[in-house]
């Protein structure tokens, strides 16, 4: 049997993996089968099923490169010393994460809040996706609760809230953003840069806000 | 001919739209028939079919309720003079939507949510639901926008950001709010009211964040 080099491994993966993406952000989970996946990546049953079994297992493995995806462009962004403020940062990732895909023929810059859609809604019956997600979820949120802590410490966080309803509160907006560029399309990432910028500029003001 | 009342001719729909909604919610859109419908509603094809030809018009029925529901919500919780503060307003609307519910038998609190996720899914391959959807998403927009304004004139947001961006904003919060809960659940509105509060504190710092 002819031996077949790590390289050729994961380019054939990688092939696999696109073709699949491309499928579901066109047609939805449930309206693509594996036979679409076979014809969209031009490869046989044979070459397919050897790395994924199921179309559930692809889209676990897409799912697992998003989370990669967006923790490296946390990271890369959240490295600067001082860390860019939280409107700053949102933004700097999510333009990470609409740009990825955009280099491909036929590209839309819906086409990834599309799938994310598609992957969570996939998780409502899913039990391996629910885990990944759960995992994913929280590891995001972890290095969020880290960089509220640093804003805290540098003083510029006044209120004693809790840096994990922060942080949790801001992947709910970049979770929001991607919904409605998936549903209408044409946002900005600058939109939720600069209404983050806003509500930042509101401060609390608790006495008029809490009284009767 | 019996003569049919308008009182039962409301009942029976609102009878059909709960089975189809508990279908939706436990099954998820794409596993569920118009059998699976009949079934759940105890009634026949011929009276459920008087008044929905099809899921999709179910679900289109779903969301158009969900959207006066939501809006209702909203101009409850703004009336108030002075109006309550982002944070404050947003808890409330997401706590009255997700109590609609919550007094069904069986209902669990994720049922909201994982219903408003499978809309916006089922919205990037269906015309009328994404017609609906981004009329539904101007008016709540119009509504956070004028209330903006009113903060605007109150001196409570110093900031010139356009109030478009920050209604935006915060529907996106809201809307990832509905994610986390559909997603992981356990999740009580008051962590995006806290979370708020919190970036309402930090002020927009600019000076710190855009320099070099």
């Amino acid at each position: 049997m002819a031996r077949v080099s790590q390289a050729h491994l994961d380019a054939r993966r990688r092939q696999i993996l696109d073709g699949a993406t491309r499928c579901f952000t066109r047609n939805g989970f449930h309206a693509t089968s594996m036979q679409d996946v076979l014809k969209e990546a031009d490869l046989s049953a044979g070459a397919v099923y050897r790395y994924f079994r199921s179309k559930e297992e692809l889209i676990v493995a897409i799912a697992e490169e998003t989370f990669l995806l967006i923790r490296g462009a946390f990271e890369a962004a959240a490295e600067r010393n001082p860390p860019p403020g939280p409107d700053l940062l949102i933004a700097e990732v999510l333009e990470t994460i609409l740009e990825v895909r955009a280099g491909e023929p036929g590209a839309d810059p819906r086409d990834f809040p599309r799938l994310m859609l598609q992957v969570w809604t996939e998780t409502l019956r899913n039990e391996d996706l629910a885990a990944l997600l759960r995992r994913g979820y929280e590891e995001i949120s972890g290095a969020w609760m880290g960089l509220v802590e640093t804003y805290r410490e540098a003083g510029m966080l006044p209120v004693g809230v809790p840096s994990e309803h922060i942080a949790r509160t801001l992947i709910a907006a970049a979770q929001g953003y991607i919904t409605q560029q998936a549903l209408f399309g044409g946002i900005d990432p600058g939109m939720l840069r600069d209404g983050l910028r806003g509500l930042m500029s509101m401060g609390p003001a608790p006495d008029r806000r809490h009284g009767a």
